[in-house]
C-alpha cells in the first residue's frame, strides 16, 4: 500500500514540516520504500518532484525537506508497489491538463484488473493508480463543462469514487488548483490548524515544530493523511465512505456515501 | 530570449556538465534570469525540476548539477521572459501525455499574437510557446495516429515549423522520448561526443571534463544548445530552416525547409 499526504491552506505555505514525518515512512518508520512524489501548485503552475528511489534516503525528497517551497495546495504520496514496477512512470502523484489547468491526483489502495474509460487521457505507466486517475479524466471531460459548478463536480466525483471502492480500495486526494477533493474508503485523517497555535511534534521523527512562529493569525493550514503525522495533535478520522471537498484550508463541502 | 539544451544518448547518461554551463547563463554570464526547468525522461516516465527563479541562484538547479540522473533524452531550457509574465505556469519545458507517452518541448523564440488550435490541448500558463506546443499536439493527434512512422511525423513537424518560423523566431526541441526533434529559424547548435573521448572545458564556468573517464567506448552522446557551451570543441551549427531528427545520439533523419 501507499500513503497520502495533501495540504489545503488560505495563505501560500511550505509543506516542510509534514512532508519531513511522512519521508520517513518511506524506508525508515515505515515500508513505502517504492518511490515518493510531490506537486505544489504555485498560481496555476506546478512545482513537482518525482523520486523512484525510497524517500527516506533521496537527495531531492532532502533537498524539498528544507526548501519553504509555498503552496496553498500540494499533494504527496510515498509508494510502496503492488501493481506496477518500482519506476519513474509508476510514481505518484500523476499530472495532466484539462481545459488549461493542472489536475493532480495520488491513491492509496488497490483495484485488481482495473479497466476505465480511454477516450483521451490514457496511463503512461501500469499502476491500477494512474489507470483510475485517467478513467477520472475522462469522466470529467465527457461528463461536465469548464465551467462546472462544485456540485455537479461532487456529485460525479463521488459517484466514480463509489464504483471504485466497491471494487477495491480506493482512498484519494485530486485537486485542479482551486479545490481538493478528498475521499476515504478505508483510511484517511485530517487536521486544521489556525490560531491559536500550538507546537507539534512529529510522531516518525524527532522534529517538533512551534506554528505560532511560522504563522500570521490569520492563517487556516490543513493537512490530510493516511495516518496522522502528529502525537500531540487532535485529528479527526474520516470514517468509509466519507469525502470531504477542501478549499482555502477549511472543508467547503461533505458527505458520505455507503459502501 | 531563452537559451534550449537538448540531449540524445544511446546509455543514459547524465547532463550535469551541459547543464552546469547553461545555467550560468541563468543570471550570470546570461541574462536569462526568469525561469528555468528541465525534463529528464526515464523510461516513459520524466523527471523534471521547474522553478522560477534565476537558473545560477537557485537550489533546487545546483542539486541538480550536482546529482547525475541517467536519461537517455533530456530537454531543458532557460527563460529571458518575453510573453507571458516570470512565473511557474509560464516556465518550459512544457509537457503534456499523449497515446500514453510524455511529450516534452521547449521553444527559443518569439510569435507575436500567436492563435492555434485549441481541440484538446490547452495552455496553462500565456506564453506564445506554451500555445505553440499545443497547436503542435493538437495537429499531431488530430492528423496522425499512434503508429505513425518517422516519416509521417517529420512532415508534419516540418511543415508545422516552417509555418511558425514564417510568423516569428522558432527555435525548438520536442521529444516523446522515442526521438528528439529540432528546428532552427535562426541559432541553433550541436556536437556529438563519442570514442575516442576527449576533454572538453566549458565557456561559462571554469569547469573542464575528461569525458574518457566517464564513458564507455561505444557511447554516443549528442548535445544540441542555442549556442556551444564548450570552447575547445568542434560544434556543428544548424543553418536557418534546418531540422534533425535525433535518436540514440545519432541524427537519424535530417532537412531543410525555405524560410
Amino acid at each position: 500500500m501507499c500513503e497520502l499526504l495533501g495540504m489545503s491552506a488560505n495563505t501560500p505555505t511550505d509543506l516542510c514540516f509534514s512532508f519531513t514525518g511522512l519521508t520517513q515512512r518511506g524506508g525508515n518508520t515505515g515500508p513505502h520504500s517504492d518511490g515518493w512524489g510531490v506537486a505544489f501548485f504555485e498560481g496555476k503552475g506546478i512545482r513537482s518532484f518525482h523520486d523512484s528511489a525510497a524517500s527516506s534516503a533521496s537527495k531531492i525528497a532532502n533537498l524539498v525537506q528544507t526548501l519553504p517551497i509555498k503552496s496553498q495546495t500540494a499533494i504527496c504520496h510515498i509508494r510502496q508497489a503492488n501493481v506496477g514496477n518500482i519506476c519513474l512512470a509508476n510514481t505518484h502523484p500523476f499530472v495532466r491538463e484539462l481545459w488549461g489547468k493542472n489536475w493532480v491526483f495520488a491513491h492509496n489502495g488497490q483495484i485488481e484488473n482495473f479497466s476505465g474509460l480511454k477516450t483521451i487521457f490514457e496511463p503512461i505507466g501500469d499502476t491500477d493508480s494512474e489507470a483510475i486517475f485517467c478513467d477520472v479524466m475522462n469522466h470529467i471531460r465527457t461528463t461536465l463543462t469548464r465551467d462546472a459548478n462544485l456540485e455537479q463536480f461532487t456529485a460525479l466525483l463521488t459517484q466514480l469514487a463509489n464504483q471504485y471502492a466497491s471494487k477495491g480500495v480506493f482512498n484519494c486526494l485530486l485537486s485542479n488548483g482551486d479545490w481538493l477533493f478528498t475521499f476515504c474508503s478505508t483510511k484517511l485523517a485530517s487536521i486544521t490548524r489556525r490560531a491559536p497555535f500550538g507546537d507539534a511534534q512529529l510522531k516518525d521523527a524527532d522534529v517538533t515544530v512551534d506554528f505560532a512562529g511560522e504563522t500570521t493569525p490569520n492563517d487556516v493550514v490543513s493537512i490530510i493523511a493516511t495516518e496522522p503525522l502528529t502525537t500531540d495533535e487532535d485529528w479527526k478520522i474520516y470514517e468509509k465512505g466519507e469525502w470531504k471537498l477542501w478549499q482555502l484550508g477549511e472543508v467547503i463541502k461533505h458527505g458520505k456515501v455507503d459502501l
